[in-house]
């Protein structure tokens, strides 16, 4: 019999550092080549589709998370794990904790990875689920001092900064505009679902370390090239899916291109991040593919292992 | 939280009738559009592929069986069915009960529709557990009254009779080939591994009705092109499927082609069935996509109301 989780299962259990060690050995493993994490697969049905994304962790486990584009509010996605010794299901998660903290935790590995190690200070725009696991993982791996909040909705980003402050012992303030988020911060974090630009790179200071967790395509992004421009280091948690983005990535077809790194290489050493503490750094969430079996694989050994101990 | 079912939860729960019931509701459904079942989905892995098989019941639920190619022995399947309305998963099967339970009630619903009302003894080439889900569903269509089972080994055929005679009520015994197998019976099922034809269509009497539920294709059938040759009607579960196998349905490119018609049309009425009692019928067994989940949703409906009656 499977280990069945919930949201409340994995909100319970699964602690950021836990999330961000795991999301750091997946970008290693999959730089390193060990981790398959093959196109999306999807099957068309009436007014939706039924998307697959699958990963495999050669001689340990394979598995795939399963979601829809109905657009129920409430709708839940799967993720499976299988032992790849035998074939058989060691978990299944439903819902969407999994597939939220992953993301969170892949920014988390990227603000560990790039950020200036005495960054404290912390800029959010958005104040989503998102906005919210990006911040639970950040607060893992830097001491934050302290969290300034913007999102269009007061109503939200009041109850956001209060959640930070009270989950996370964090002093958190909203505040009224992207620019007082960003303006003066060591850590920008930009969660929306908006389709054009909502902050102003000019507010980003130098040695500043910028995760985009939004779109980021070419007439679709949260942020503007101009942004990237001023970077110093733009790094992905997976190239190839970036690069396969329809529309097209916003700096494909441009000379910032070839600036594209590998998060993963960066985590392994094979590729330099952060060259000095003036320079600005981005991280260009896209989620790579695999990652939410590779942290159920995780959260399904912890509780295994609990129950035995 | 979703209904979480293993093997023998399936196999406790679910009799034959209903699950006849549910594959000639699932095949009228298809025949009609309203059961959307698009071609399978698949991820590349290491050594193997993760499967998905989709099906929409429009407004009332979708969702999809994987499985994998890996080869493991114990490997596991899932079914998982998703309420159309809110998005939200209401079970999960884990294992294959479920897909080879279907199987073999598309068989029944075969029987039920294209057999003589009179039919009533058996003769199978098979000892597995396809062979066995025919005869369960056969048995819930026809009041059986002696089976004959042949496979390679003597052990396993032999097993095989005594479970039928334990669990379906109905005496039965092994023999010694195919041909002793099939010959003057009125139900001829044929479920077997094999790349060759493992009966003879001489052995085959007028009026019989013949399941095939293995290897269908051009250099590679359980059967022989003659045996279809002699056939007043040639049906199954999905044309769709059938033509798009590769290597090609066994009468693709023959004069038969043409002769293929959908069990759907037949059960919905729209197309004629058997029109004499001493014509042979025929049934090709594909494996609908979509029925794994049709029948999810009649277990768990059923075990919901047990639990509120």
């Amino acid at each position: 019999m499977p280990l069945l989780l919930t949201d409340a299962d994995v909100a319970a259990r699964l602690d950021a550092p836990t999330a961000v060690a795991a999301m750091r050995d997946a970008l290693v493993a999959a730089h390193e080549g060990r981790l398959i994490a093959p196109p999306r697969a999807s099957a068309v049905l009436e007014g939706g589709r039924l998307v697959m994304t699958a990963g495999h962790l050669a001689d340990e486990w394979y598995g795939f998370r399963s979601y829809d584009t109905f657009g129920h509010a409430d709708g839940e996605q799967l993720v499976v794990l299988h032992d790849a010794r035998d074939g058989r299901i060691r978990a299944i998660a439903v819902g969407e904790e999994i597939g939220s903290r992953r993301t969170g935790a892949l920014g988390g590995a990227a603000v560990d990875l790039l950020a200036r190690p005495d960054a404290a200070s912390v800029g959010v725009i958005g104040s989503g689920r998102q906005a919210w696991t990006q911040l639970w993982a950040a607060a893992a791996v830097r001491p934050l001092s302290s969290v300034r909040v913007f999102s269009r909705s007061a109503a939200r980003r009041g109850a956001f900064a209060a959640r930070v402050s009270a989950a996370l012992g964090v002093p958190a303030a909203p505040v009224e505009s992207a620019a007082d988020a960003v303006r003066g911060r060591d850590l920008v974090i930009v969660a929306t679902t908006s389709e054009e630009p909502v902050l102003s790179a000019a507010d980003v200071v130098p040695g500043a370390h910028v995760n985009l967790v939004g779109f980021k395509q070419r007439g679709r992004a949260e942020f503007g090239i101009d942004l990237l421009g001023r970077a110093g280091v733009i790094a992905t948690d997976s190239p190839a899916q970036a690069v396969a983005y329809s529309p097209p990535l916003l700096m494909c077809g441009t000379p910032l291109e070839g600036a594209l790194c590998d998060l993963g290489a960066i985590a392994a050493g094979a590729a330099p991040g952060r060259r000095s503490a003036d320079e600005i750094t981005v991280f260009l969430s896209v989620g790579l593919a695999g990652t939410e079996v590779f942290l159920l694989d995780r959260v399904a050994t912890l509780l295994t292992s609990a129950d035995v101990g």
